[in-house]
């Protein structure tokens, strides 16, 4: 319709309705493929509409158009947002943008008046504040996946709070933990992660309408109004920096490569551990698939796919970092190019944690097995040393290479180190005693840790306590 | 259809019909939602096709299966190519990708014989195959689009090998240049693009069927035949190699990363030249958009785009290096990670180099701006100390000092260096003499760079001359 | 010393004294090569120096080992302390890394007693300490560094809070407005990198000290001391999580990519403007650089490394996310290559910060030519469609139609809008009157956006005034 | 001396004496900090010196300069090249890069006719030839390095052509291979990773003396014979591209990405194998290190620390890629950005695949624990099915359907499939006969796949040829 209207005024047949009364023509294919973004930005929809209604009730009030105006536009805004969820809105590619979209149905369903919402406006700060809009929404919605997954890991680390396994350093065995421990320890990797888009949420919560394209607006608008009315802390300070900020991007962007990080250490882990030569755990049905070759294969994919998925995060960050690198203000098209590898980073996040969630909570773990690695390799060395220093008050770099020796002695005779005669110990340092073997066996080693942050299973209970506590609180500080 | 029918012979409802015999249960949803690979994977249905031709040709010719199974598979495969062509192939999002549709859909068109299809072929040496072929496809139509450049850019520049502009180095005017030669700047890296992508589609040229799952075949299959109907250079030489190796897309990545690099060099060089402050180029109606609050604009939004994708590409590149690293051997699932970025960075430079080729065989240049630039600034400093160095025979580090004093005189003076007076010029270094003249203005400056790659008009005609010879030919060395 | 008595010992010569008891050789020479980290951690000998102290101090109270022996290694961390600060103290490479070169020397200082100092630590929990530590310093060095470019932003727009100069879109003129307002928006940027340092440092700022190994320790450490000791928030929760988390370097790579990347932008702007076809701005000598050849050059060195500097910063960013993702729990030796990015990182924003501060107060406005272009092409468009609007009561939509139109018509002319005739423009809106001239002006556009966060002059002193008082203040909340 | 000769001249006492001579002042210390670029481009003194002799020869060939002032430069680089070599050569920092160094070295021993040198040249060309010598040096080193790795792993292969492990995809047991075919695949990597390296050399072999400052020169140079004396193949073809033009540096380190991803691929594996869960290989103690805390560790730090610095490489190639992106033509002082990712991605390949080929070839492996891997986990099922297949004629998909069955009936029962009794399997498919048994054995599977590329010892040992014959090619086509 406006199309078509334009079309009929100036004769400039192609070109846009809404900025194209200067050009003879419209952009070439070529050209108008990678100008628009509606196929990606419609995604915008309900952000632009709702930051429409506050902008018009706003200019409403203040009295820069009509109170009829303004009626007569909320209720087209409201018929808009009933089409955009019933899906029979028109969009038309040829309009751009998701906003051109929307003004133009709101003018082909009230007319005139649709022209006076775009007062004291601009596309530069429109963007800027659904999209701002966007990425908060979608900082609520991640967070409570976060939320589900620390509550999948408690959970487990609760049943496995005493049960025993190798802990690794190196990927060799070094000292035995509690898989409730090593569990918790993802949990609070999800601490850092909630906690970092919390105040990813805090620092993008300004409200950038009212910096016009770049400048400001010579019209009297209440700018404190429209941010209140989208639940923004205050209005953005300076109208240049608004439009031409992407910070809270590239934030973003970066919380959830961490967090992607953290996914993928644990996936890596799933991966292992479900695999024939741990044989730690077992992957429901629901988690794995099987092969189109192979009959006895189950595949971890999930995990798989949920360690690859860093990768695609991580690139999307880069991206947008090369993209905003040494771009004068303020506003350019460049800055189109913010949207795909947020929209794609929230989505690929958002079924990572879902997936990841779904595996923990689904895990089988194999105690039996698990058990059997922390007692062999001597991983209870470490023990042996701590006793040599609090029974025998060597220093504890001697008492390091005195385990030493009997380490190898050990792997000599490939034994275990309870298995070792105290007499061929004694033979290696003479004031061992047979108390020592009172901390050889790795759940012995496990309780004697039981300091704030250690491994025994009355730690770690306290842990889970903690963050219980943390979880039941609406949200982190 | 498979889908059913495994159902009802195993009553595990929801597994899946390829490999789901031994599975109790499917997957739950969001792990179906990160497992299919579907909704990207359809875009290698043509490679799939034929690659199974070739596959299924060469198990009737070496008797591996009947010729009678042999044909119905081929006349499937070629319902099937129809049903792709004209839109009505079922995809069918369950059966998670590309190949286990076109294996279904072709049990559904002829029945059990479809089951011998993957005789010898694992989903890994089939999917390796697949977008080893696409990758090359895809090299083959960009190289047409970069030729497309380059004959865009050697137009402009046999227009414009007299044209006479400032030269910058840091963006500071340096010395005059002819536009034609800086055009010609970019047919080069164009050039360094080309044989770049060459090398990496020969280098990919192998084919990876018959590597099966990870170990080879215990079947009499030809690896010859399949690889030379496919046009594969040679068979991939080892079956772990073949379908864990992603080198292909890496490369291909690294590429279009470098080349994306080029475009934003131009396109950062057409945003500046087609602004106020330059204005040596007008983009046509084609290549510009307007404001949808400033009327007065005319926005190089193409140039900027390209300028941005760069950072997409590169971000696709990180993203697969991110993937592949720490990966063991052979495929992990992992690796369905590849295709996204790949499909993406090909589509975006196709993209790109469409826009950018228009945009450069539409510039109108403002000769009489960029001679007037090219006239200011004292850009023959470098022509005056040469002449210094030839006339008067000083060493050049002398020569710099003294001209470095006759600018800023002229400096002080405010005038241009042609325009000082020879007395002036003396007080200076005496042996200074008229003949000084000859070397000071622009256009006798460029004449002078004559050597092959130098600025002046002719050695930029011998260039292009050079550059269309190539241009004819097939394709690069 | 503790070198050469493990030689004698076991005479595995070579082997390393800390850990070498069970080794019969040493490492070869290129693995001792990529093994060694002293050539880059000793950077953090101070830190490591400070925390061996804090931990030794709690060793004494609690008990664990004598007061005796507290005191003597705590007078030779002094001895080392002083032998670090003249340079004195005898690194030796051979010893692996920091950690291992303060223990030797420690036991070649007092003897015996130094080997209980590592009594109840690992190396594990030691750099992770270490590292947390440097990394917090640096955090406030970086934070005065950016309260300092801060000031010189603020003072430069005091200067400048009426000096009006063209806003850019998309690099056109788009709007005038302040210097002023244009340099406070990269205040705006400064601050958000502050807060995320801040938030960075809260952040990282629990005691990682107890966690051994990884799993805790059996001695009954008082971790709320040495935390306390070392002015960390607390202890850190999760022994496991506390050696392996590496999220403090990500994200203080991120922040600095962030800021990096602000500051990329404003060297852009600098190296424009600089430029001859700008010329808004001269930088002094102190930032300027010249040519080898080329005598007239005066190069914007400082401001172009500054932007490529945003290049290395996100290339380290890049490297270790690369280097952390899919590292199963919990150290593993990869963890090593997360200094030396961090390292840099830093050194290279501290030298940009600065000279982006000195390049600010230096920076010497022509503000002539800055009017000059505010006052051409057309940059009170807006203004005039505006008027419109509030005049004629049209919507914006159509007034902005026919501002293009007129726009269109100056362009034909070749005239500004203010020399357009009244009736001229009357052709095409006839409601237009006389009082159009009052914004058609630059002057009198920047002075109409006088909204909060608008670019009129008193905006930018209101905003200049809440600025001061930010600064003033201690640290960012 | 320049520098105080300069000094007396004009006053501006700190300014540079190579080019100060319009400037009042010298840059300010922060200024200078991020300026010089000394202390990392000095590695390119040899190179400096090495084109710096072809160009003065040139020079006196062609009469530009005397053929006298030719030989006393050519004789003081003579000195200077030893200076450097004995390393007496005095550095100075305030001469800002190793040129100028270079060049005010040559005029303290050699006087003013050292000031002829820099005739018909620019610090621009002159650089990028020094750095494409540089790289084209590097490129030699890291082949002869990638080709002792490529000896190492054929030498492992031939002793492990029949030592049979499970192969794994999804790091699941998938079907058993040969450990000589699974390093075989490394080879095959290596040989591309060579390859690239190869082809870059090729692309990056035109020589960009000649170019000057970008313009090219007005004096009568020689560019042929500059480029034939250093070996190059031809003159670079545009001036402006050949000083502007940094793919070889970018293309260098893609090539070097993939190779690190390479290694760190097979760096994972030898983690996972060497730990106790796999234990399939044990390091040699020259690539093991030890725990200052748990006596009985024994690490692989140097697989791990290859692991890792695939994300160093990664990050510079990222890096350079962000630095080049959007830089306007010609030279801008960005490009002195170019050198430290390039140095240190070079040392850091060089010391990784150093590290590499010693773990390699000094690996023990456990041929009776990869065994027993590869006979658990019914590695054979893949086997059976295209037995079925075979023997029984059934469509493969039919017979994995069965074998699923047969490997679930297996897992009940806790036995492999060669331990099932053939009347349980015939419950399942009638069709099975004893013959069934002959395929079931992991090194009956590993015989079968005897093809090319496959993994039975026979297909092993022929790849193991071809690889010998190319290694002692001179090098790759």
């Amino acid at each position: 319709m406006a199309e078509k209207s334009s079309g009929q005024d100036s004769g400039n047949a192609g070109s846009n309705a809404m900025w194209g009364a200067r050009f003879d023509r419209g952009p070439v294919e070529a050209m108008e493929g990678i100008n628009s973004s509606l196929h990606f930005d419609r995604r915008l929809a309900a952000q632009d509409v709702r930051a429409s209604r506050a902008h018009c009730r706003m200019l409403g009030k203040t009295g820069i158009i009509s109170s009829e105006a303004s009626s007569r536009i909320l209720e087209g805004l409201d018929l808009i947002e009933k089409e955009l969820a019933d899906g029979s809105f028109p969009f038309d590619a040829k309009l751009e943008d998701i906003h051109m979209n929307v003004e133009a149905r709101l003018a082909a369903l009230i007319g005139e008046d649709a022209g006076r919402l775009h007062t004291a406006r601009s596309r530069n700060d429109q963007v800027a504040t659904d999209f701002r809009l966007w990425v908060r929404d979608n900082i609520d919605a991640l967070d409570d996946g976060l939320k589900a997954f620390q509550g999948a890991l408690i959970a487990q680390a609760e049943t496995h709070a005493d049960t025993i396994m190798p802990g690794f350093t190196h990927m060799q065995g070094a000292q035995p933990v509690t898989f409730g421990h090593h569990l918790m320890a993802y949990y609070e990797m999800a601490r850092r992660d909630r906690s970092r888009l919390a105040d990813c949420r805090e620092r993008l919560n300004e409200c950038p309408l009212g910096a016009g394209a770049l400048a400001g607006t010579p019209f009297p608008i209440d700018r404190a109004a429209t941010a209140d009315a989208l639940e923004f802390r205050e209005p953005a300070r300076n109208s240049m920096d608004a439009v031409s900020d992407r910070d809270f991007a590239l934030e973003f962007l970066s919380a959830l490569s961490i967090a992607a990080v953290h996914l993928s250490r644990l996936a890596e882990e799933i991966v292992l551990w479900s695999g024939p030569q741990f044989a730690f755990v077992r992957l429901s049905d629901s988690f794995s698939t099987g092969s189109s070759i192979m009959p006895q294969k189950r595949n971890p994919d999930g995990a798989e796919l949920v360690r690859a998925k860093a990768g695609r995060i991580i690139g999307s960050l880069t991206g947008l970092l090369v993209v905003m690198k040494g771009l004068p203000l303020a506003y350019s098209k460049d800055m189109q190019e913010d949207k795909e590898p947020v929209f794609d980073a929230a989505g690929t996040f958002e079924s990572c944690i879902a997936v990841m969630t779904g595996m923990i909570a689904d895990l089988e773990v194999d105690k039996a097995r698990m058990a059997e690695a922390a007692n062999a390799g001597f991983l209870t060395a470490t023990d042996l040393a701590d006793w040599l220093v609090r029974s025998l008050e060597l220093p504890f770099r001697k008492a390091h290479h005195i385990t030493g020796s009997i380490v190898k002695l050990a792997e000599e005779k490939n034994c275990g180190l309870a298995e070792l005669a105290l007499a061929e110990m004694q033979k290696i340092e003479p004031g061992i005693n047979a108390d020592v073997f009172s901390v050889l066996a790795a759940d012995k080693s496990v309780a004697s840790r039981s300091g704030l942050g250690g491994t025994a299973p009355g730690a770690v209970r306290a842990a889970i306590a903690i963050a219980r506590k943390e979880l039941a609180r609406k949200e982190l500080e």
